[in-house]
């Protein structure tokens, strides 16, 4: 007999009501006396734990000692009777005839209450997951990364992998990790050079060139020693690109994807947005709902500069003025104050930009947008491409890239590529945005930032 | 008005016979005279290119001379009415009533006709994929990865995403590559032995021992100077784990995931696998259709070198006794010879395999699978896990791994770790599998390999 999950029991709870059914998964608590227990059992299908009852009745007899002492953490299997009580106090129950502790916990188990502190449970990433919020996080992660996946396939997006090890700087940005093999006489790929990729973008053209619709869904590294809740030195980057495309049509993308994913994910997680909610943010889904019926808002740069300096004195940096490179808490003003909603901010000068940005005719900005949102500040960047090969070359030499590196990518421009568009997603931002944890450490199971290697 | 794909119409030509439609894409020929001329155009969305004619009719007027201009390669975007003629040699075509030139390509465009060797085409990583075969190969490689997340996600299982970066040696093989940041005084991760993983697998366990079921889809990374047609220093790799599961239960799900992704991925590419049959595999859909409606044979280890000592002059290596590694040659004999169709072999000697496996009673072999298919030999590895924590210290110690690194994972069987059991598919193997082409160089965008690390 195959055993059940509970997510499934939830789902059709009166489908279930006194069926005999089997579940095997970890204790979350465990009360009662010598005569009756109560057991509660999770396994991993939702944040909600399932109550056991254990008592004698017929032939069935416990050795209630020996309930007594399963620890929590253990793994247990049951069989039963499930009784669907919607009435009760507890919705649906398990009447137990059988209960196997197939292996409990030592005592220095240290999740010993569902409560603890995300900072503390930092220290343990190999058992921090077996707590209610980030049995939550983790599970709406999951079901993110697929509907992102779901929402791409489903507009004939080519799913891409681009190189991890690579020998361009996408970004013109050092902070870039090195990779080698231990042999610096005779590295293993020929080269000193061989880095982590920044982003798959630029090999995420060459493919748009040609597939026109492409996305990357791949962990993407910075050697940053920003020690900020947002930031990690590994996280996943999403980077869809099109050919064909301009800046609005990118920007609709990214905003049609948000809400698509977002909605479809509140719907497959009831209980976990409702412990959320309970528990770490009440205000979520308000925010949320109001993200995805919320037509978003767009303001150019130099506008959203002009608003910016009638307020100047609330900022730490007054300095506002056409090519400051606006600041989190500038993004938040624009996005909490001015708009009380996802914005896309466009058109940023070229200088602080990358330089692979549509160049726009009044020579100073680019076709780039931020998408900014109210908590978060910037959770997607991305532009319109420069496709003219001139164009393209004089920036690289402005910034002082070396332009035998980029050859095969100035190259695309002369081999058919009419431009395209795209952007980039942090993944972690998202799971973040979503689910209302503020910390990155806590939205990816084993967080590496400066420092921290746990494992 | 929208742009349709090719795809699209190719799915649903009765619907769009005699509509105007408007086509963006790729110039994949260009042949005809002044007052005629047929343009093929890909798009991206199929392997299959749609023919247009381009004609002077009415008040419409082609520029003869410009379009007799047009390069191969060259974006294009055009209007006009689709005639569908099941009766006709060209079964759905375009006539136009207008065309743009997008973007030229130069003269020097290595893309002249379709048919390149693939060797060749190794050198021009970021413009091979705008031939007939690199274009089916990468659309299928994209849709199995989404068939295999579809799978496992309608199976309850939770993505996981382990680190990549990792202060641990998974298979404690060696052959890994080192990350800094430059900085050799104060390393990044305070530490000079931060990793690239070669597995996800011990972190996945974690994960599995709370979420019950976990997968992950994740670059992996050997440094390897196996210069072959199976290896790369970079790929990619799904490894599921899964609490409670034994080795059978893993043989059992790696068999119907493999079915079932092969299944549906056919079923979406016809005219993809069409054009495989006929330029690269005449074979090819036998195989596979083999494959999904052949039940899986399993053959104990020690069986099978009984069987290949009774054949033994015909291998390279003759010396057939129990505690030999086996090597390709074997590998095929027994998928090719004694099976004709996929196999697990298991229960192999535990000296060649890594210290986490579960320890089988005669105390020589542990509870390890590989499965094996025709054309490829090793297609994935698994094992049920050692969940007993004296038995797994004493393996650490026999193959000199330093606990302290290990503790963490010695300690996930101190808290309710009753045992688990996954496997990894080398998701490159899987892709040469399933398109019959056999170099790994070729069904990976950017192939890294010793020495090569192109753009």
């Amino acid at each position: 007999m195959q055993y059940q999950t509970i997510k499934n029991i939830l789902l059709n709870s009166q489908n279930f009501d006194a069926q005999k059914i089997i579940l095997k998964g970890w204790v979350t608590s465990n009360r009662g006396n010598k005569k009756i227990r109560f057991i509660s059992l999770n396994d991993g299908s939702t944040v909600e734990s399932l109550q056991i009852v254990l008592k004698d009745h017929k032939d069935i007899i416990f050795d209630f000692e020996l309930l007594d002492k399963i620890h929590l953490g253990a793994a247990i299997n049951v069989e039963g009777i499930l009784y669907y009580t919607p009435e009760g106090k507890q919705t649906i129950e398990l009447e137990a005839s059988k209960i196997d502790l197939l292996k409990d916990t030592d005592s220095d188990y240290p999740i010993q209450k569902q409560e603890i502190n995300l900072e503390t449970l930092r220290e343990i990433p190999h058992l921090r997951h077996r707590t209610n919020v980030l049995r939550a996080v983790f599970l709406i992660r999951s079901t993110l990364a697929f509907e992102i996946h779901k929402y791409f396939q489903a507009h004939n997006f080519m799913y891409f992998n681009a190189p991890i090890i690579t020998s361009n700087d996408g970004e013109g940005a050092g902070e870039t990790f090195f990779v080698n093999d231990g042999n610096s006489k005779n590295p293993f790929f020929g080269t000193n050079k061989a880095t982590l990729g920044v982003t798959g973008q630029l090999h995420g053209e060459s493919y748009a060139t040609g597939f026109n619709k492409i996305y990357t869904f791949a962990p993407t590294f910075r050697a940053e020693h920003s020690n900020t809740k947002k930031h990690a030195a590994e996280f996943w980057m999403i980077e869809p690109e099109v050919a064909f495309y301009d800046l609005k049509d990118a920007i609709n993308l990214a905003d049609d994807l948000l809400k698509t994913v977002i909605k479809n994910t509140i719907e497959k997680h009831p209980q976990e947005f409702k412990y959320l909610v309970e528990n770490v943010d009440a205000n979520l889904l308000e925010k949320l709902n109001n993200f995805i019926n919320t037509k978003l808002a767009i303001i150019d740069y130099r506008d959203a500069i002009q608003k910016l300096a009638e307020v100047k004195d609330i900022f730490e940096e007054k300095n506002i003025h056409f090519g400051l490179d606006l600041g989190t808490e500038h993004e938040r003003y624009i996005s909490e104050k001015l708009f009380n909603g996802p914005v896309a901010v466009i058109n940023f000068p070229k200088e602080f930009k990358a330089f692979y940005m549509y160049q726009n005719d009044d020579n100073e900005t680019v076709a780039a947008f931020d998408l900014l949102v109210p908590g978060i500040g910037e959770l997607i960047g991305g532009s319109q491409r420069e496709a003219r090969y001139d164009k393209l070359l004089n920036r690289i030499n402005e910034v002082g890239i070396n332009q035998e590196d980029l050859q095969w990518y100035l190259d695309l421009r002369r081999f058919g590529d009419s431009g395209s568009a795209g952007f980039g997603i942090g993944f972690e931002r998202l799971v973040m945005y979503v689910t209302g944890v503020d910390n990155i450490r806590d939205v990816i199971p084993y967080p590496r930032t400066s420092g921290n290697i746990k494992m």
